[in-house]
Order: structure tokens, then C-alpha cells, then sequence
């Protein structure tokens, strides 16, 4: 560890890379799934069972936390580490995409966004330089710059115009960053452009001459597929520079985790393992099964037998069945650690194929198991 | 560890006793707090955390288990400890208590009670020996006679028939368990007759007669009040045999444990550490806070900082705060674990304040430090 954020590639495989982000926090090896601590915390989980999965970074919310309990308490307490009992690195979006799909009454103009509050209809206004003081007073490490994250379908010249607003936001996110943070804290810029390759090459160009130690995919996962959605990475990550990491915003699904990996990917979160794991879903080596079905009611095997996490390996599917159907607080508890343990995993396997040269039977195994199609 | 069940007492002070009971699935230290696991987990608990607050045994709840996930599939996936991964002690009760106070349509005869259920309205019978059979298919290592409850106040004589026939449940449940039971499993008679000395008395005679390793005090903390309950204790426990234990049945809070230990009593459990946490309430120190409580939104103080409990030392009260204000699992869970470290910390206290024969200072110290009154 240093004061500087760095990243190091150390193999690449096709367009698959693996290596590590150095932070003074801690390094962050890559490929990389972020799990989701939306409010400060991920949800159902105790913060030293996260890193026993074997989680380098976590996410958090700006969106979420500025309104509750405010940046500016958990900047007075000490930061977001101190704050959840998080000492390892912390990455924070930028709060625009949940201002658009959560707040009410939200206004966008050239200098930010002003909306109300969700939770007691608040007025705030969210402006890059308003995101970077936020995410400075949570103390993040890897920060993001507002952006706007349009609906789609759109057309090019929407597209373009609102590719070109968060272009300029990026460099005033610059500005501001320059201005308030702390050495060894990064901000990444957001590709956007939607599904329109000269867009994407466009919102890059104009990113990579602002320049950050980092570049955030953005305006992906929301509804476009998952074919479009390797169509825009394949179109996308090859103009990237090789030496910064790339972080897929809001990614995914084990089987979109894989097939964006393959196509040059280094970070990711999502919190489909945290969420479904609260809902009852588990995913396993064989797929994903939903452990409220009554075949698991006197079902005596584990999740996984053979793994280290105690709540893959120490407790029946039938325990785990009667937790939900009893309404257990330990349900989701379990479920939730297993999964993510099953996320870690996946991203290990990710990482020592690549490693070894050998993504593409990585890859083919984990079709055969699963069961899911990824070309 | 043998395989048989024992009792061993190593210290007294005044009418207060420590010592150690055996069983083939490890010893129990007392005074013992026993942390509720109603339907096969503490609420919001890991059991390897329930552990780590040193807890030597949890409580299983009959009444519960029996409707879901039922007692024949509990003892078909290998019974209750290996279901609840928790290879210590555990002690049922017998079901009727929460018959009594839970569930719909109840009908009381000298043969058991029966009932509907409060889950989906089922039909169930419950007699002594059914409720030894349903404590031997859970494998429970200390398990209770089935024995009648009566609501407060009640007539001598009422309360001598009710008496009368938890005596003649004794019997028939000494029998039970003689059939159905394993080596090392231990069955307590249950001392009732209200708040009526002779009652007391005769119960108690009457169940030493049928003979009994261990014996409970059933319907106290019912609504009597403290000063009470305690006057209940004096007149009953000082006929008890010294070498058997003495379980008073759900109590209590802290200082009902405090005064029933000076009152010779050694086992308990209660609810209270676990849903008090849930929903916010913190024992500490200089008595009970709630957490959710505005003064607490910017105190970066944990609840307990020389604590070794993570859950009491590592998180700030602003934090713990922000976490109940968003209805986050976390708050659950880490007040759950605080209060049942408090409970397991009182109660090594107690171990050792009688084992030092100054539980007299111990006890001054405690009303002076939570501003409690136990005379």
C-alpha cells in the first residue's frame, strides 16, 4: 500500500484482463465485484462476513446517503469507513441515476439537478460540484462524476446532447475534485452514448482528454438486453486505454459478469445478490434456484458442501427453506452471504483463468453448469 | 463430557449458587442465561456469534417447532441441533405455555389441551406424552414436563387443582421420557401454585416424590411484578434440593435476573435481550437507551467501547441510530448481539461475584451503576 492510486495489469486473455488497483486503503484485485452498501451498509450482512467472501472494495450511495443520515454527519463522524466499520476501499456513484429513478419532481438544467427527497419530500439540487463535496465529506476512494443516465429507446440526437451535458459535467467533476479531495482518491468519467458506437467513441475521446485515472461504462443494464448490452462493450472497451481500469456500472447477472469480462471489464456491481438472496434466491454451481419451493422443505444438503462459507456449507436447504417460510431475520442473512460468496468466487475463478490464459474453458464450464448462454 | 446428565455446584453466597451442569453435548455454566431460539433460531443471530457472547445453551420453543417445520421433520434431518447448527445444549419447553397464550380455540382436559393452530389453523393435540415424544424427535437435551399455566390472580383453590393436575403431567411425563429418551438427557418437573406458599410447597414435594434431576419455576413473570416474584422465590427455593438445579421460566429482564440469583435460582431465558434489540433498545452499563432516539444521531460513541463484542465496540450510537432510521437489517443484528453479550456479561458476573463470595457488592454495584432497585 501507498498514498497513490494505481493500477497494475498483470495477464490479460483476448480482451479479458486481470490485475489490481492499489489504494492506500487496500488494493483491489480485478476482475472485481463491488457489493452494494446502498444506506452504509450491505444489507443483512455483518462487514466482516462481506470481506470473508473476499471482498476488496464496497459501493454506497450518494443519493441514499446524502439524505440519510446526510454526508456532512457521516463527514463529522469521521467518514464512510469509520461510519460502517468498512476499512477497506470505497467506491461512491455519483447520486444522478437514483435522483432520476427514485426522487420526485426532479428538474435537470446545465448547472445539475433539483429534486425531492423520497424519504420526506426535501428539496435538494445535486450538481457535479455539489457530488464531488458529497463523496469528499464520505471520504470516498474511487468517486464518480455526475452524469445523466438517459432512458432508452433514444434517439441519436438526444443521445448526443445528453452525452455532450455529461461530457461537460465530467470536467467540472474534474474542477471540483482537483479542488477537495485527499491523495490516493481517484474519480472515474462515465462513457455514455447509449447504443450508438460513434456516441460511445465520442463521450470517450472527450473523457480521455479531460482525463481520469479511471473510466466508469455508464447507460448500460437498464433494460437494453443482454446481447445489446456485450454489442455496445464490444464497440466500446477496445478504445479504452489498456492501462486504466473499467468499471461496468449496475453489472449483473453472473452470466453478464462473465460475457463483459471477456469483453475487457474489470469492475463491477449489482445488487442482485444481496436483493435476491433477501428474497429467497440462491445462485449455485447449477443455476439459480428459488429455496421457498416446497422440494426444498426436507431437503438435507447444503448450497455447497464444499465451500468455506459457513452459510453455504453448515445449513441445510431445508433450514434455510423454513427461515423464509417462518419469516427469520437469518433467512436473508444466510442467502445474502452465500451469494456473495458465490459472487466472489465467480470473480476468483474469473481471475485465475485469465490468469491462466484458460477464460474460454472457463467460460464453457460455467455455460455447461449453468445452464445460461453467453457468446 | 460424559454421557450422563449432571449438576455440580462449586461456590455459594447467602442463598446465590454457581456451579456447572453436564451434558453429553457440553457443560453449562451457572447462573446461565439461555438466549431464545423460538423456531430453531435467535432472532437476527449467527449461532457462531449466540456463541462467541459465551452462551453454553439456547432455548427451543415446543409450540412452535411442532407446527413449523414440524417436529418429525426436524427429527428426520438429524434433529434440532444439527438443523439450527448448534451442537451445544438445548432446552425445550414443552409447548404449553405458548398453547396457552398464542394460539386459537384451546380446550383444556385432564388428558393434555388441544388447539388450533395460530400458523394456518390446524388441529393439534397436546398431552404430556406427546410433548415428550415432539422434545425427544428435536433431541432436546433438558426438556420440560407438560404442566398448566393459570392466569393471575387466581383462587387457592383454582390454583390447587391447576396445580394438582400439572403434578398428575408430571407423572405421566416422567414416564414418557423414560420410554423415549436417550442417556444424557434430562427432564425437569415444573413447581406451580401461584403465589400461595403451601402450594408452592406441595407442588414441590409432589414432583420430588416422582423425582426429578433438575426443577423449574413456572408461572412466575406473569404480570405479578417484581417485588412479588421475588417473594414467591423466598418461599419456594430455599425447599429446593441443593443439588439440583433451579430454572426460573422467562425472566428476565437484568434486574430479575440479579435478585432471582440471590435468591438461589440458576438457569433462565426470556425474550427480552433479543426483541428489545429489535426494535431498538440497548442495555448498557447505566441502565436501558433506545437507539432511535434523536440524541443519539451524532454520538460517535459505541455502546460499549472496552467491550471485546464487536457489535458493542465497533459501531457508533449515531451509526447504530442511522441503521434503525432506515429500517436496515444491520440494526437488528447488531443490537440483538450487544444485548445478548450484556446478558452473558451479567451473568459471568454473577458466576463470579458468588464464586467470590461478594455478591452483596456486586448487587450495590449493579443498582448504583443502572439506578435499578432490587431488595
Amino acid at each position: 500500500m501507498n498514498d497513490a492510486f494505481s493500477f497494475t495489469l498483470s495477464a490479460t486473455d483476448g480482451a479479458a484482463r486481470t490485475g489490481a488497483i492499489s489504494t492506500p486503503r487496500g488494493d483491489i484485485r480485478t476482475p472485481a465485484f463491488m457489493p452494494v452498501g446502498t444506506a452504509g451498509t450491505v444489507k443483512a450482512m455483518l462487514p466482516e462476513n462481506v470481506r470473508a467472501t473476499g471482498a476488496d472494495i464496497v459501493l454506497g450511495n450518494t443519493y441514499h446517503l446524502m439524505l440519510r443520515p446526510t454526508a456532512e454527519r457521516v463527514g463529522a463522524l469521521g467518514g464512510l469507513h469509520q461510519f460502517m466499520n468498512w476499512p477497506r476501499p470505497i467506491l461512491t456513484d455519483s447520486g444522478g441515476f437514483q435522483v432520476m429513478s427514485l426522487s420526485k419532481l426532479r428538474k435537470l438544467t446545465e448547472d445539475g439537478v433539483s429534486f425531492q427527497s423520497h424519504i420526506d419530500g426535501s428539496r435538494h439540487m445535486l450538481t457535479p460540484e455539489r457530488s464531488i463535496e458529497i463523496q469528499c465529506l464520505l471520504g470516498s476512494d474511487i468517486q464518480m462524476q455526475l452524469d445523466e443516465c438517459p432512458a432508452i429507446p433514444i434517439t441519436h440526437d438526444d443521445a448526443r446532447e445528453s452525452m455532450l451535458l455529461s461530457a461537460r459535467w465530467a470536467a467540472r467533476s474534474k474542477r471540483a475534485f482537483e479542488e477537495k479531495s485527499n491523495a490516493g482518491q481517484a474519480l472515474f468519467g462515465i462513457v455514455q452514448g447509449a447504443n450508438y458506437e460513434d456516441l460511445r467513441r465520442e463521450s470517450l475521446d472527450r473523457l480521455m482528454e479531460i482525463g481520469f485515472p479511471g473510466y466508469s461504462i455508464g447507460g448500460l443494464a437498464v433494460g437494453e438486453g443482454r446481447e445489446e448490452m456485450f454489442r455496445v462493450l464490444e464497440f466500446t472497451t477496445p478504445h479504452m486505454q489498456q492501462n486504466k481500469p473499467r468499471y461496468l456500472m449496475g453489472v449483473g447477472k453472473p452470466a453478464d459478469i462473465v460475457g463483459a469480462v471477456a469483453r475487457g471489464v474489470d469492475m463491477f456491481d449489482c445488487v442482485a445478490p444481496t436483493r435476491s438472496g433477501r428474497h429467497g434466491q440462491a445462485w449455485t454451481k447449477s443455476g439459480s434456484i428459488n429455496i421457498k419451493n416446497a422440494a426444498f422443505a426436507d431437503d438435507p444438503e447444503p448450497l455447497d458442501a464444499q465451500s468455506a462459507c459457513p452459510a453455504s456449507r453448515d445449513y441445510s436447504k431445508a433450514y434455510l427453506h423454513h427461515l423464509f417460510k417462518a419469516g427469520e431475520y437469518l433467512g436473508p442473512m444466510l442467502l445474502t452471504w452465500h451469494n456473495l460468496q458465490y459472487y466472489q468466487d465467480l470473480m476468483a475463478g474469473l481471475r485465475n483463468a485469465v490468469a491462466a490464459r484458460k477464460l474460454g474453458a472457463f467460460i464453457d464450464r460455467f455455460m455447461a453448469e449453468t445452464g445460461e448462454t453467453i457468446v
